[in-house]
């Protein structure tokens, strides 16, 4: 039990409220009426009840230390890091915390915007480091303001290194981690978890092992939840501490990187290593391959110990090493369940989400950044959408909405220079595909999609090749399911022992000749198939019934009620189709000069294609749509 | 339209807000993020854009009038009489006033209560009738608080008849209905759809038809919506009315009653109809028969006019000649296809409810009763229920929640005298199978269910007879559905072209032998049959999840989100199971003597027994819960 310290504190400074049973907990609770379902508890508990739960249920888990960028591309790299790494499924990442770069600033190379990107956009539970050191009260509680507004819950609360030689007490001030960990109970009361560091033979600084040990129980007396260290655990007992104690885990990467850590931690190489290490100083991957086995040796030694129940790994920002250990310790978990089909948020306020519009399926940072200024997210149902109001997307060039990819992959995959409306049709036929394009190269990413295809879409590759080949340029689609387990591998998602619907939707640009033909064609599927054409200036034909969304996924599961993740809403759309139509002019036309051909196509399928959306609503029956779009081309012949 | 009518009254007094055209209607517009989708128009509409929108698509349509009853007995009656002609689809009912009779209190005789109780409970548009003359303003002002705070929406403006021989007017006093007319939309501004009354020769007082005609429109340009008269359509046209008029049609259903009827109304009989009747006065079978060919008849020519859309009929709360005439005319139209699985509400506040616990499917007035006092009621989803509280049940014997049996039947049907368990028992098995007790009485009815076996329950019938006779008392069930269309005959619901599901539910009494048993059975079932299991003391045993509902029926619609009428909800099942209890003692066990053996019986039962649901959450599969009751059996022997 977690709180059990508080017994062996003589001081109870904090007014935690135990998170209890994990079914009669408080937090579960919501008196709203149309709260979410507990679909998925991960988003419901604060991470040391996580931690409980995952201790009691005798599942191991680790965790990943990662420092913030020290450029903006680095920081584009990073967060795509933090979708590997997430895959593998850390219970939490931490961001570190260094005052000389500017921490707390809005800069995206700062520790606070990092951590708030790994929380909101990649949905990972986070802990941000905060150093205390030499720093005012009220710049400490900026801060800490600052993360609460951002929706960060947990802080590893440090003394940090004093800046200079020489360091003196201040009176009153923060002199060590404690301190810290007293302000943050004192004024955020428990809103926070707080998590404090051990070191492994005492802090650097520190008279004594003894001494040292006595400091880390006051922290958690303090109000700490967890601490993170690499040793001593049945010293910890003996001295009285219960919480939850998390090993760091360092594996050698390289010569250089280890020589830094030992300079930084004042921490000394045991002589067997260095003995190893020393004769291979000059060949990178020996070493890496040493620190992979001597960290998997070590790490199981832990686990097998019994008295470790998760493992904490400084990344140094790498994937290759960290990767591997865990893989080989079998607690890297790459769930292809997802909770619900599209990536949920971390941020706090966005717990209760559980329906989005489906047009944003493949950029759900840019849903989750143009819907940041809402207070309460659709649950249950999304209900009429004549309210919220989408922010506009005028900054394609966030580092975490930006493209991976740099200017010339793109004009490879797309095109160095376009002939014709025809030339579009081929890069999107390559990107459905999958074959090289007419200059050898693979189309792996389009402005409205920054990854391959989706393995749910090439379940419908054939008929998408056949109509982008003729002018239908797809953008976005689904396969009608009829029920399938909702462990599915490829549509699943949600709780074990459900079952997925999904209604057979289709998201195209095309020529208004095209859309001329359709329209004729799509009075004969009236009722049935369900349709919003609009084009860049915002005319707008639907037959969608009074502005309702219409629900194209949802899942049937045990004990619950039902799930819809995700609608076609006819308001919403009119929000998509900015963006739908600005990614040709931003990602793609700007590609090429002013003036020039290439991008004189480019604004001419902008300014005259529409955008259209089609949902069969006959769910149990063969997709019609695919009938619809023959329909039309054979009346257009 | 309706609102043309004010371009020809010279005081434009109301602020009416046009209802639109039907998609773009103020009125279905909701800010709410769970907002119920306009499943079914009829329950956001005002009367007077439902009378709109039937005249627009061409379809006839009629009204119903019924008086307060005069004893308690009656609105027992009356209240089984509006379900039964409720099922014809009439447009509205409308509820006369009798000053006399103390319309405006909270008897159950009263006019107020009944219309109320026709909104409330049995979900009937309903126009409640309100004089004027000899009244104060305050008084008036009272009645129509209480007519919107009970939900009523349509206020049917008269003077009255004056009491006493003679009448003068008062200054400034409410002399004629166009002053109460100009009331209501002074007091209450555009709240109200607003009546009046058309007298076919003139009213009875009127100096002459013109003027007649005259304080006809006066009443319009005051700001009523539309009309029940009997005739002069043309002359209404000429003198600019053009509100709806609606031809009131009296079936003459006997001698005495048209006698009446002559006398109040001070109108003359024609002479070709008193040939007729006169010599057949004394054959009440005759005067109906040739009263509902003269409506036939009279009805045909109204309707065949063109100028007559909706007819209103007197129908002196019998039901037999109004419906055959409805039936002949073609516009009687019993719609099996019910908006929701469950009995809806007019009431307003009601008007966003898509979702109940199942436990009250056979007791939906109980249902809307104890959660009267409810300021929101769950849409789109049931959510928590840790917070809405049910009214307690305490008052079994208010007229619309009593039994239609009297206490002889009930005896009849549930033994004069028990002699055992097994006896009751055998009741329960004889309602199931419609075959009669061993002393010949047919049992239609349960303490749990006034009414027969539903269709759908029909479906069950050997398999529920089979459990009942061995002690598996069942009060509720469904089968489980994956996907019958919407249209389907005994399980659909909701708009054509969807389709809808169930999870297999069984809700039973039955003995702690029994349970003992079940509980072994279902740890085999755990995840696929969710359980909750009940005594009367409270002692509860479930493995619901975190006490979230389930949902056990849902409908998938083209265009719109999912909607999921019933839910198996923990929290609720705690309060359904107070009502199911007491219903023993208070339906049952109460018919006998005190201490009598047979009265023990029962409250043995009420003491001892435990109340059990089940639900198979694999819908696709074959229902495994008899599965799981043979198991129970086999274990048990």
């Amino acid at each position: 039990m977690v709180n059990e310290t508080q017994h062996t504190c003589s001081a109870s400074s904090s007014s935690k409220s135990d998170g209890g049973s994990s079914s009669g907990s408080e937090s579960s609770k919501d008196s709203s009426r149309c709260s979410t379902p507990v679909l998925d508890a991960d988003r419901h508990e604060r991470l040391r009840e996580k931690m409980r739960r995952r201790q009691d249920s005798g599942d191991k888990w680790f965790s990943l230390e990662f420092f913030p960028p020290r450029t903006a591309n680095a920081a584009v790299n990073l967060i795509s890091r933090f979708d590997h790494m997430g895959a593998g499924g850390p219970l939490f990442i931490d961001v570190t915390w260094h005052p000389a770069g500017d921490p707390g600033s809005d800069k995206e190379t700062s520790s606070m915007i990092i951590a708030n990107t790994a929380v909101n956009y990649c949905g990972l539970e986070t802990i941000l480091h905060m150093t205390c050191c030499n720093q005012t009260k009220d710049d400490i509680t900026g801060h800490l303001q600052k993360a609460k507004r951002l929706g960060l819950k947990n802080i590893m609360a440090l003394r940090g290194d004093p800046i200079g030689e020489e360091w003196e007490e201040e009176v009153d001030g923060f002199n060590y981690a404690v301190d810290l960990v007293k302000h943050i109970r004192n004024e955020f009361d428990d809103y926070f978890d707080i998590c404090v560091a051990g070191y492994p033979k005492g802090h650097p600084d520190a008279e004594s092992y003894e001494a040292d040990l006595r400091h880390l129980k006051e922290k958690v007396c303090a109000g700490a939840d967890f601490i993170i260290t690499q040793l001593f655990f049945r010293d910890c007992k003996a001295i009285g501490i219960t919480c939850p104690i998390i090993p760091g885990i360092f594996p050698i990467q390289g010569y250089h990187s280890l020589r830094q850590l030992v300079k930084l931690s004042k921490l000394e190489v045991p002589q067997e290593i260095k003995d190893v290490i020393e004769p291979i100083k000059d060949n990178d991957a020996a070493i890496r391959n040493y620190g992979v086995e001597l960290a998997v040796s070590m790490c199981r030694e832990l686990l097998d110990s019994g008295m470790v129940h998760g493992l904490h790994f400084y990344t140094l920002n790498r994937e290759v090493a960290t990767t591997e250990v865990l893989k080989r310790l079998g607690i890297w978990k790459e769930d292809p369940r997802r909770p619900l089909p599209w990536a949920v948020s971390a941020h706090p306020k966005r717990r209760v989400e559980d329906v989005r519009p489906i047009f944003w399926a493949s950029r759900p940072k840019s849903y989750i950044y143009r819907t940041q200024e809402w207070d309460d997210f659709p649950n249950g149902r999304w209900g009429n959408s004549s309210s919220p109001a989408f922010g506009e997307l005028k900054d394609y060039y966030l580092f975490y909405l930006k493209s991976k990819s740099p200017r010339e992959e793109l004009l490879k995959m797309w095109g160095e220079e376009l002939t014709g409306e025809e030339s579009v049709f081929e890069v999107f036929t390559c990107y459905i595909t999958g074959e090289p394009n007419k200059n050898g190269h693979k189309v792996t990413c389009m402005p409205w999609n920054d990854d391959p295809l989706a393995t749910e879409t090439n379940l419908l590759k054939e008929q998408l090749e056949k109509v982008n080949r003729r002018g239908i340029l797809t953008i976005n689609s689904q396969p009608n399911i009829n029920g399938k387990p909702s462990t599915d591998p490829i549509v699943g998602w949600g709780p074990s022992g459900g079952y997925v619907f999904q209604k057979a939707y289709l998201e195209f640009f095309t020529s208004s000749e095209i859309v001329t033909a359709l329209l004729k064609v799509l009075k004969k599927y009236e009722l049935r198939v369900n349709y919003h054409i609009v084009n860049v200036k915002g005319q707008n034909i639907t037959n969608a019934p009074d502005l309702q969304p219409n629900a194209v996924t949802w899942g049937i599961f045990p004990g619950r009620e039902i799930i819809q993740p995700t609608v076609v809403d006819p308001v919403s759309f009119l929000s998509w189709k900015d963006e739908a139509f600005a990614l040709w002019i931003e990602q793609w036309a700007k590609l090429y000069e002013e003036e020039s051909p290439s991008r004189m196509i480019i604004q001419y399928i902008h300014d005259n294609y529409y955008l259209v959306n089609l949902v069969d609503n006959d769910f149990p029956l063969e997709n019609c749509l695919w009938q619809v779009v023959d329909d039309t081309f054979e009346l257009l012949n």
